[in-house]
């Protein structure tokens, strides 16, 4: 295999990359010239130096200096507020909810769901969530949120995630709440399904 | 134009249908034979008599005998609840809640949305609706739902019903609710849009 | 089963219609009025009426006598050339190239292509195809052309149709041809198929 | 603007990526790891020593050697057909006629194809080709193929590439042929456009 070869199986591993697209970007790099290529080589082996996991909200961010716990500017953000704290599938959801400029609480990164096939969690973040609940219960927590997905997966996430909060909850007076569910903007009756116009019965105010 | 263009031409005009459809649907009828299309003709025909309009909910629906007051199965339905009343937009609106299997409430057909260009209300039974409602309200009457699509003309068409109906309501003491928003079942928070997001943070429980 | 229901059940016998895009061409009847659904009704039942299939071509046309003999208005053009006789699986495939402008020979409609499952033909008119062949060579036929899909079920039914036809084509001395392949206008080489491909090649000029 | 947002902004530079998916490469690659991170930087920069421009049908190539007239894998294949030449737009289309199996020529690539908006062609390796033809001819050239997309920038780009060529084509007796057109494989011709089927019958055979 040479290195255009070699090139574009790296790119086919990419998300949602055929083939035929990860062709095209090796094209497209060669077509670039030597310029863009050492910008783009730099860029990505900067990251292993500039990028930190927060030791919060356990997303990935630029950091500008090295520290033993790293914090990312959302959650060194004085004005988010303490009180709520969502729990987010992947850094993916938290950019949703940032791009809705609504939430201005605290985040959290599970880094997946439960899959139903295996009902395992041994891939999330749970006791690293569960034990940063007492601190956050000392600094003011009154609100967890499972902002999670809505869909089975997502739903037997929150399922686990709610046993597993319940004592801390009870201990320290916060509520558990859920992403309100009913059709989404834009969406016609018509072509909802039953369930979505069952939530949305259910959640009418 | 020949009997087979002109049926193609009316077909055409049928929801959804192009001219290639059209003619696909002609062809259909001419292989399907002259039973087939004696049965398709006299259902059509047979519309004319059989069907009327519920004077309660507007609904068409097949009624057997001829009345001056003609009421539908839903309406006629003793076991439907005549304290909730939902305002939906069309007969297609009205049947997706009917699948859903939760409602249990009655209905209005308002005939449409208002056209964001227009504004215009004149296509839509407010009137009929309006004079409807006081005797509602002697019947029990306790909640309008507003079941309207989520889009700019069903919000506007809530809004101006809100107005309408505002001093009724107060009168007779009922609640005006709008359908719930937020994630639709089966969608991520990745592809969410802001204000699908918005509304889910904002209906969280 | 009312009348609605009765009429929804027989459009969604129409090709491609679903049970949901049935009911909207029932409510599209109802709104409409029973003027358009009398057009509706009346035009259909004249179909029985006034269509009738070519003896010579197998299209169904609106005839505006009966006969014992119909011919259609391509097969009666006397500037039509009887020298080319193009073989088509369906009416539909017949009105692609009528569209196209270019070809200006006759028709014979075969009412299908082979079935790759059955192989079966009885389906097919091909028995009336191969007893018209004499008159036509009488009438001075040079080309038959084997105007079928570019798919496994056309491409069977050309290898059959070539065989049937080959006795008759040596006696009597017409070529038989199919519609060459290669690039779709529009289409480009990138996202163009091997075989596609290999077809352009090799048809090169 | 951080590095993350830096190589987020340059996926999104990347053929057909938005900024969604270029933010999921950037997550692909923090999870990844600064193993695979440092892979791909690799690979990323050995292009630029690894890669080379043929300097015969222009396309590049993974080179083990440095050389003044690079040569690719294709063109030193003595067993490639030096009597056929394809005149292709872009590497793409180069390795979708590869894929094919059947062609046993030699290429020249282009770089593009004329725009309809500018007419220009100074994009397009014009002069190289030119200059290339009375060497090939001396090596046996019988037949340059214009392997172009079937569109109208392709089309134009033919016309202009015959009008070049004539006179070569006439002095050294090569052919110049298209690729030819018609029902791409898959096809049927119920949805064929009109152009489509003009050619099908043409090219009839």
């Amino acid at each position: 295999m040479d290195s255009l070869e070699r090139l574009a199986s790296l790119f086919e591993k990419f998300p949602g990359i055929g083939p035929r697209q990860a062709e095209r970007f090796v094209q497209y790099l060669l077509r670039g010239g030597s310029a863009l290529r050492r910008e783009l080589a730099k860029t990505i082996e900067e990251l292993s130096g500039a990028v930190e996991r927060c030791s919060e909200c356990m997303r990935f961010f630029a950091s500008l200096k090295k520290s033993a716990t790293p914090v990312c500017t959302i959650c060194a953000d004085k004005d988010r507020d303490a009180k709520l704290l969502a729990i987010v599938a992947s850094n993916a959801d938290l950019n949703a909810l940032e791009r809705s400029h609504t939430y201005r609480g605290r985040y959290f990164v599970l880094g997946g769901t439960i899959s139903l096939a295996s009902e395992k969690t041994n891939h999330l973040r749970m006791r690293e969530l569960l034990s940063s609940i007492p601190a956050r219960a000392r600094n003011g927590l009154r609100e967890i949120i499972l902002a999670l997905p809505a869909n089975p997966e997502g739903d037997a996430t929150a399922v686990r995630l709610r046993e597993e909060l319940a004592p801390l909850s009870k201990e320290s007076k916060f509520a558990i709440t859920s992403l309100g569910r009913g059709l989404s903007t834009g969406s016609e009756l018509e072509y909802a399904d039953p369930d979505t116009i069952k939530n949305a019965l259910a959640g009418r105010k």
